[in-house]
Parts: structure tokens; sequence; C-alpha cells
């Protein structure tokens, strides 16, 4: 089948061999992908993976007891049995593999292969642009199901890039007061249409805020986050990237600051946000590619200024 | 009156003058008055402070509605009219004043003043030893209290100095699987006594644990605390210590853990516990010396191996 590899350098391989169908898991025939920003991160050296990039999909089921329908994936497998597990961190399993980033075969193929249990149904009110959004949205939704936010809450989301445009929307939705922070006035038009303040310089911002999150996936994201919480406040860090950075441990003490780490979140309130067209994520397309030049859709997404591109098999 | 200064460097002044006493404070004879780590690093240049040190005291009230009461005291002094204070958040007001530490007059000296309010009789059953332990137990009850430890949760505190020894006393309350980390083996004894699991040596800790307190005020405390760690649990950093230190970003958020800054915390229930005797604070102290001989008592606090070093006025 065709896939996009990553061994070192990103090719197109016509000869990829499909995935053979293990007891538990089912085939998945992709219609659409998404490259997120993690995939750039791993052709940059990123997890040390290897293998057919991609997490971020809609497609068939080919076969077993979901066989004919229309699905997103849940990109952690995990084993279900061990204490981690067991605690109900099943993302956090420690014998996980994770679709296109640790040992498992990724989406910007013809064919994947995941857990059947790791499989939602896509309501028929969701287009199959708006779905590849989906396992991006359960990011942003994990914040609330991470953090109390309080419709009282005032509420600061840094960065305006893909994931920072997707966490902006959602706290949005829980009343709260928001402002969303980034450098990009034609991306936080997206968020300026739903209703939502943005700023462009932080400079501007009085105050502070009981909830800052940080989707900068930069050393200097975090700084402005922890200037901009209140004592006791909220920082949450929702950008993985690489390497150490300086952070002063006083200030952490003193102002008795949390900082919460979060990553993969739930799919079911994705979905339903998708479906009842709660958020805008269509805006957030900026370029549609076939497989065929999926490194050249590569090379798209990590131009200055791009936000989702997708990719058609 | 004779007071302990730090003016730049540490000295006895036999003619500083006595506190005058606003509206709304209360003037407080100290009886005795004890010597923590934070005033160690102010005597390095830690906050910039200038004044009388301390603010681990009791002490008898020499005026007003609480006159002949024998108290201890809150340490930051707070408007109670501001945002911060009107959320509760007293100990972070923007304009408190904080017992020598933060533009107060501190504890080791004749006479100090605190807010009438600030102020907690202390129950008989304390002895003046004792009740000098309510400011850094209170600092210990502070986990609890911005923490849910449950009583299944397994949890490690490491730092076997004065503030580890309480937080495991106090954590060891909730019932929890609880093991201390030290580097000492004497210190650690006063935990083993109480029924505590202590260990001298990390590589040797099997596991993860739910909750991990960084009571050693140092980089490499931290570390083994973020590896002690499972996936979700909370770190509670507990030391404040100068300057920044390089931190790994990636790990918190893969791992979605919290980092949870803590300071000062309750007078009340830290009160109750030294009450009902439910933790050892008198093994604590390692040294007792009068005001006249403070320079030489703070000498002694900052040999190593040595735990609480208590005045007398």
């Amino acid at each position: 089948m065709n896939a996009l590899v990553f061994d070192g350098t990103l090719k197109l391989d016509r000869d990829y061999p499909a995935p053979r169908v293990p007891i538990g898991e089912s085939l998945v025939r992709v219609l659409r992908a998404g490259i997120c920003n993690t995939d750039l991160e791993i052709t940059r050296g990123y997890m040390g993976y290897r293998g057919v990039l991609g997490h971020e999909f809609v497609g068939i089921v080919e076969d077993g007891e979901l066989k004919g329908a229309r699905v997103v994936g849940e990109i952690n497998a995990y084993d279900g049995t061990c204490p981690t597990c067991l605690r109900g961190d099943v993302t956090h399993c420690p014998n996980r593999t994770t679709l296109g980033i640790v040992n498992r075969d990724g989406a910007l193929a013809e064919y994947l292969i995941l857990p059947t249990r790791n499989l939602h149904r896509v309501p028929d009110a969701i287009s199959n642009a708006q779905a590849v959004f989906t396992e991006p949205l359960a990011a942003a939704c994990e914040i609330p199901d991470r953090v109390h936010v309080r419709p009282t809450d005032r509420v600061c989301v840094i960065g305006d890039g893909k994931l920072g445009l997707l966490c902006a929307q959602v706290l949005h939705l829980t009343g709260c007061d928001l402002l969303a922070v980034g450098r990009h006035a034609d991306k936080l038009m997206i968020l300026k249409r739903r209703g939502i303040p943005t700023t462009t310089d932080p400079a501007l911002i009085r105050g502070t805020f009981d909830v800052v999150v940080d989707c900068t996936g930069q050393a200097s994201g975090f700084e402005l986050a922890r200037k901009l919480l209140r004592p006791r406040g909220a920082l949450v860090l929702k950008s993985t990237f690489h390497g150490a950075q300086e952070m002063p441990f006083a200030p952490i003490v003193i102002d008795e600051i949390s900082i919460i780490g979060s990553r993969c979140g739930p799919f079911a309130p994705a979905l339903r946000l998708l479906e009842k067209n709660l958020v805008d994520v269509e805006s957030m397309i900026s370029a549609e590619y076939p497989l065929a030049r999926g490194v050249e859709a590569f090379q798209a997404a990590a131009a200055p200024g791009m936000l989702k591109v997708q990719i058609t098999m």
C-alpha cells in the first residue's frame, strides 16, 4: 500500500506492507488524515520514532464487529490489565503503543490497525474534514477533564497554533472570562469570530488569571504564562517540546502555583462538540494534499503561518 | 530591647527600639522562638530582608483584647480588603508584610507586633517548646490543604530536614502508604519511632508514588521526586531555594504530572495536632540558646546534622 514513512528521512513508500490484523484489533481504510506538530517534531528526531507517520484520521472499518462504520480512533493502544490501566489511566499504560508515535504504524497510509475498543463511530453530522480534528480536540478537552475551570475564572490561552485555537474554543464554552494571546492576527480571527477576546500584545494585558494554558511550545511561552498567573493559580502545560529549560523555583513555592501537564484527551466529548458544531475546526484547514504528495504536504505544514494540513487517501 | 538583627551581617542589638503598636495590632512579649532554614537563607541574602529576624515564636500578649494570653501568630499581615484577600488567599495578599521576612520586624527579640487577628491562643497542653513549632507544622498541614492525599495513596517525602520530618508526620496521619527518604539515619529515627518507613538509599525504592513531596531544597531532590512519581501524580514543592534550575518539560506533559508549590499553612489544625500529641516535635530540638547568644545559635543551626535550634528570651 501507499504510506508516508519516516526512517530518518520522510518519503512516500508505494510498496509498504499492509498491516496484519491481530485479535482484538480492526483494519481501518483511512479516508483522510491530519498533520500535527508532533509529526513535524518526529521528523526532527522527537521520540526516535521510525515507521508510518500520522495519528489524526477518519476511516472506514474493513472487518469485524464495526465493519462498514466510519470511525476515528484513540491513539494509545493499552494492555488494560496493568495497575496503571486498572486505575483508569489507560493513556499512560507503560506497555502502550501509540499510533504513529511509539512502536505502531500511523495513519498516513491507505490502511491502519488499532484495537477495536479504541474506535469511535463518527456521527453523520460530522464531515470527514471535521472528524480528523477529533484527536487534537480531545487533547483540548483534556484541560477541563484535569483542571476545574470555573465559569467565574479568568482564563488565558497563550499560543495561536492549532492546539491553542482548539483549547481556546473549548475553554470558551465554560463561560469563563477568556483571553487568547497569539502572534498572528489572521489565526486569532478564527477565535474573534466566535466572540473570544484576543490580543497580539502581551504588554497590554492587565491583571492576572486563575488559569493560564501554555500552547506555545516555547520556553518564552512558559515564562509569560507564569507571569500572568495569580497566586495559587493553575498553569496548564499543553505543548510537548524538546529539551530542558531554566525554571526559577522560588516563585512556584512562594506563589503556590500548580503546573499541570496535559496530553491526550477523551474522544467522546470531542465528538459531541463537533456534532453540535460548538467549535469551528474547518476554518483551521490551511491546505489539503493527496497522499502521493505527502512529502510536499509536510513541507507546507512546517511553513510559517500554516494551520492544519490534511491528507486525502 | 534586645534583638537579633540582620543588616548585611547578623548581630545582637541591645538597644533596638521596641515596636510601637498600630491600631488592630497587638504587642507580644516573646517567650521562645525558633530558627528556620528561611532565616539562614536570609542571612545569605534571600529576600533582601533587613531587620529583626525570626518568624517562629510563642509569647504573651501585653495589651488589648487578648492581654495575658499565650499565643502563636500567623506570619503574613494582610490588608483583608484586596481581591486576593477576599478570595480567601490572605497569605498571598500583594500588600502583605511577613514577620521577619518582608518589611516587618521578626520574633528574635524581646517584643514583636502582629495584627491581633493573626494571633492564636495556645492550649495549655502545649509546651512553649512545642508551640514554637506551630508555624512550620502549619506549613506541613498546607500539603493536605492543597492536595487531596488519599488514605489509599502511596506517598513519598524526600528530605529529612526539619520541614521534611514535619511533612512526613502530618501525611502519616492520613493513613497513606508513606515512605520517607533522607540522608541521615539519626534524623529518620524520629520518624521510625512513629512507625513511618524510611530509607537512606533511593536506589532501593521500588515502584512509583501517587504523591511525592520534595523537602530537600535542592535541584537533585526535585529530579528524584519526578522520577518516583507515577503518571498523573502530584509533585509537591515544599522548599524555597535560591536560583533557577534546568527542568525537562516533555516528561511533565507526557506523564501529565502536577507540580504544586506549597508555602505557609493554616495554624488551627497545627495547634490541634500539637494539643493531641499526634506529632513529635520535641525530638527535633537540637539545641537551645538565650537571645544574648543568638549569633552563636545561628552558627549552630547552620551546622550539618542540626535540626531545630530554639532561642529563649
